[in-house]
């Protein structure tokens, strides 16, 4: 590439870009969408989500003095723009990678992050406490939350909005609507978003109002005291509350076209100077300037590798192996919806996602997208629930911490038969700290009357799917499973039920013994089979439930070994290894269980394998611990 | 009392009001609201609120086929009149009380209970749940969600408005309107309605456009065809779009006055005919009709006893003894802010109940109550902490669960200098299994970074305050305390540093050894002593901390001892009884640990000294246990 006339490799902090004159905002946009393009095509990370912000983040950094000002970019997979722009150029490569830079904006990373993000919807309620905090300390400082329409529909955003409109403080909200949360946004705020922007226009209606009290005034002084009259009212009304916003006592900019950066940064500049919180409503696409991400937002919303010249995805010979599990979950729901009419499917916002897309295509009465809404999609299906319907609510493990309340007080108290499935269980990878599902064993079993399961793998997820559905098991059930394939290839099998509380038997042995829970299971069944070839004999259970737990196993398990080893991909306190030594303690038993799982810190980024290394939930890390059990050192070999 | 002629006491069910005519509903609403009075005065439960709904809850009944059509009491403090309306009547003097009937709403309860509450703003979601679910099943069937004007500011409940709003489910959202949560309403949501119902009233305003139309019209056929495009213009944006629930797609009726019950009854017979969602807007008085409580509707939320003629309040000999743990939260954090401005108290409608309320009317510019919305709240105060500040979060253990994500996301991955307080953390007594706060220890402590604190006393209690904000404790800090008074009298001690992760020894023992965490340390050192006459000698730490736990004790604990008891008023499953058995376990000790906490169900209300007896966490049960581990058999005494 040939870089001399090339303005964005000039800019290595928004310091740079505020020495361009207005003109050369457009060249800049032009080459950072291009950047992005060329580093996310090869590799890979959210896509659609930038470039759709791309003008908006040159033109926030232009006008905005960074780090000073905070920029607060709500769940943050749009903040390349950001990085790039401010002294990530050249690390920008590394992007979500092991050690690199995160995907998301990090405190810890730079002092351009106001703020982490990752869930949606957090950025309003952090920009009022940092313009809160400038009033205190008698700081003028200007703070800018970016949201898009789709994290607007979630509850936080309406509550921070409700906050900051009855204070005073100057906080600029940027509304990033483009009609998309990572599929299309639904709901009824999109519908009103939709409303203002087309056809029927504010402004539009506002200008014609305008024009004919104008007219009016002409016909009479009668007329005229009635125009004034009507014109204090719309003023009142109209422009401080006919807007749902202005309803929040936010002032109402826009919309704008969030495409055209010299015209944004005059906004910004305006907006600048007006105190007391305000909202600028930008029109976006995601994906804008990549034609088939325009075309096709939510494939491209965090694509794996792709063509940069033709946008056909790159399909690596790694992920062909096996079933992703979302997928399985996808195609078993549909199944056993097809026959038992009692099931509802409910995700928020993920339904390509988690796959429940396949269900609501074919069976779109029993299926809803409540939007981003976790709370609201946990009692609804309480609700569901209460009029004898099964709702299958799937919510990804680290988003399921959203509507802990509503598992506990909706569902788990008045103990009603909905189904938790909980997709990205465990360490999902790239996303990092904020996205890792790590908490849900712990915080799930310590609820009363939940049964908290753990499928091994493809066909046990099926047989745990049709379990929880069956009229008996009329109880709150909620299944895991992890982000990723599941190496079975031949696993739709013809269901089978599962016994609650029943752990299997995987391996015999007699010189430790290995409680799995999950799809660790599997690499503790290739590392026995190998320890084998050492006359290392090792009894595996694959436990299946965190809880009930299954006492009968355990009672033998804890007469006939003084080495035990529990492994779990999950947070080590308060999850499953505890149960288990709760069992022990209680029980009355003593044997050494070594505790395999998250250890006490927030995992970062990189790929799966990466990460579980780093925790000792590799197949290294397993024989690892099974050597140390049985006081066999460990050979050094390849795993 | 003559009941010849009460209506109300010939009213077994819903049925036996339809039969009365409409006028008589005048005399049911009155003699509803003594008999609340009546009892409630000296069966202490919330008051204000089920009085401000006294026509309301008739009307409904009234006019539904309850338990056909559902009715959701959101928060359901207020569904007091329709528990006496529905079959309760002559058990009423029961309520709250243990084995009696429940304060809020209970499916298990009653038919008529559509679906438990307690928390807030869940109602909207579960009733949609309800109607979509009936919808599938071909039923036709009225849903409606009762809602204060408080419950409404807390996220759940937006998410929940736009989802149905979205679709076209025949629910009736009613909001109930009076202008308070349990304190004073706040945020841009109450100024919002408090605008539609007063000078500039909606409809008011309605009302002179159509009539300014009428007149234009007049003037001239240029006039006239402006006016019908005008008219065109407001029919789709006024009456559509200005309201802030029009925005949201729901029909909007009102605002109409909630105390008159055959008015009330004839618009909900007209609602009953309006498909799709629709809001009815009723402005209601809380306390109405017990002059003392209008006049001050905070402190006669939930009184204790009172006399029914003046209002007084009786305060009796028990609740003399000691201080309330709020109070001194309320008090020391004035204290420390008065001398630290970094710091800032943030409550989630919780002033009085916290007793921030102290700080706020001292320093207001420092306190912030930011409504019904705890997962702002907790991200609030992440904003805060990134500009230096050290905000005190408070709020209630079992509220705190609607905010995890945002403890985990925004405060301890950034492992920012928040201070959560969690007041009522541990059985709550009569406000039952929704309100009791069992879950933080397990929940918190399973999370990284965060120090997770539960100080034995008063004197403890503010020491740990004061540590909390002490800069180079500069991390994410819980500490939790319970409802009722601290024993301590003379606790306003100098401040003193606690050591982080450093238990402290109460007394010397042999035989055993007693961890405790938090209050019921207390009863342990009373128990200890007397037992020290059977010489029986027992070691007791008060542990304080959950996380880090205090491993040089721990360690010389489990050198030398063979019986070990932990004791915490929370969830056993995950909590800090497990925390000290996974010690154990991984440093490879081997006690006899028995863990006292609360058990695997959900515990339901009574007296807090019932309910700890229940769980054995009295201190008869402290002492069978310890009796247990010392071997020497119960001595049947009185406590």
């Amino acid at each position: 590439m040939d870089n001399t006339d090339n303005l964005l490799f000039k800019i290595s902090s928004p310091a740079d870009l505020k020495k361009l004159e207005p003109i050369d905002l457009v060249k800049v946009s032009e080459e950072l969408r291009q950047f992005i393009i060329d580093v996310i095509s090869s590799n890979p990370g959210h896509f659609g989500a930038s470039l759709g912000v791309v003008e908006l983040t040159v033109a926030l950094h232009y006008v905005f003095n960074t780090p000073y000002d905070k920029i607060i970019w709500d769940v943050g997979h749009q903040a390349y723009g950001h990085k790039i722009l401010t002294g990530r150029r050249d690390i920008f490569h590394t992007n979500r990678k092991y050690k690199g830079i995160s995907g998301f904006p990090k405190i810890a990373e730079s002092e351009y992050d106001a703020f982490g993000t990752g869930h949606s919807s957090t950025s309003i309620s952090a920009a009022l406490g940092m313009a809160v905090a400038a009033r205190q300390k008698g700081e003028k400082r200007h703070v800018v939350a970016v949201i898009g329409d789709g994290a607007m529909t979630a509850g936080q955003a309406f509550e921070g909005l409700n906050n900051a409109g009855a204070g005073n403080s100057d906080i600029l909200v940027i509304l990033n609507d483009n009609n998309m949360a990572i599929d299309p946004n639904v709901g009824a705020l999109k519908e009103y978003l939709l409303d203002i922007t087309t056809s029927r226009t504010y402004n539009r209606f506002k200008d014609k109002v305008w024009n004919f009290l104008g007219k009016v005034g002409k016909l009479g002084p009668d007329a005229r005291t009635l125009a004034a009259q009507l014109e204090a009212g719309f003023k009142s009304t109209i422009l401080d509350k006919s807007n749902l916003f202005e309803g929040m006592n936010f002032r109402y900019f826009g919309p704008i076209d969030g495409h055209d950066v010299m015209h944004l940064s005059r906004v910004l500049e305006d907006l600048k100077r007006i105190p007391g919180p305000k909202l600028l409503h930008c029109l976006t696409v995601k994906g804008k300037g990549f034609k088939q991400a325009e075309e096709n937002q939510t494939a491209f919303h965090a694509p794996g590798k792709f063509d940069r010249k033709t946008g056909q995805f790159i399909i690596s010979s790694d992920t062909d192996k096996g079933t992703p599990y979302n997928e399985i979950f996808g195609k078993t729901i549909l199944e056993l919806a097809l026959k038992n009419d009692k099931i509802a499917g409910i995700t928020p916002a993920m339904p390509t996602g988690c796959s429940l897309s396949l269900m609501m295509k074919e069976l779109p009465e029993r299926t809803f997208d409540v939007g981003i809404a976790e709370q609201h999609a946990v009692t609804f299906s309480a609700g569901l629930a209460t009029q004898g319907m099964i709702p299958f609510c799937n919510i990804y493990s680290s988003f399921l911490q959203r509507a802990y309340d509503q598992v506990i007080h909706d569902v788990a108290i008045q103990n009603l038969h909905v189904v938790f499935c909980l997709d990205r269980a465990g360490l999902v990878g790239a996303d990092g700290a904020t996205h890792h599902g790590f908490f849900d064993i712990a915080f799930m079993r310590s609820i009363p009357n939940i049964v908290v399961a753990a499928p091994m793998d493809a066909i046990e997820l099926r047989n745990m799917l049709y379990t929880a559905q069956l009229d008996k098991n009329n109880r709150p059930f909620s299944i895991r499973y992890p982000k990723g394939n599941c190496h079975l290839t031949d696993w739709k099998k013809p269901f089978r039920e599962t016994e609650i509380g029943k752990a299997r038997l995987i391996s015999d042995g007699d010189d430790v013994a290995v409680l799995s829970l999950g799809h660790p299971g599997n690499d503790v069944a290739v590392v026995i089979k190998r320890l084998k070839e050492e006359s290392i004999s090792v009894a595996h259970w694959d436990m299946r439930f965190a809880d009930p737990l299954d006492e009968e196993t355990l009672h033998s398990v804890f007469k006939n070994f003084k080495n035990i080893i529990t492994i779990e991909d999950g947070i080590l306190k308060g999850g499953f290894g505890s149960a288990v030594i709760e069992f022990m303690a209680d029980k009355g038993y003593n044997a050494k269980v070594r505790r395999l799982g998250i250890p006490d810190y927030f995992v970062e980024h990189g790929s799966q394998e990466e990460l579980y290394r780093e925790c000792g939930l590799d197949r290294a890390g397993i024989e690892k611990i099974i050597r140390e059990s049985v006081g066999s050192p460990a050979v050094s070999r390849l795993h």
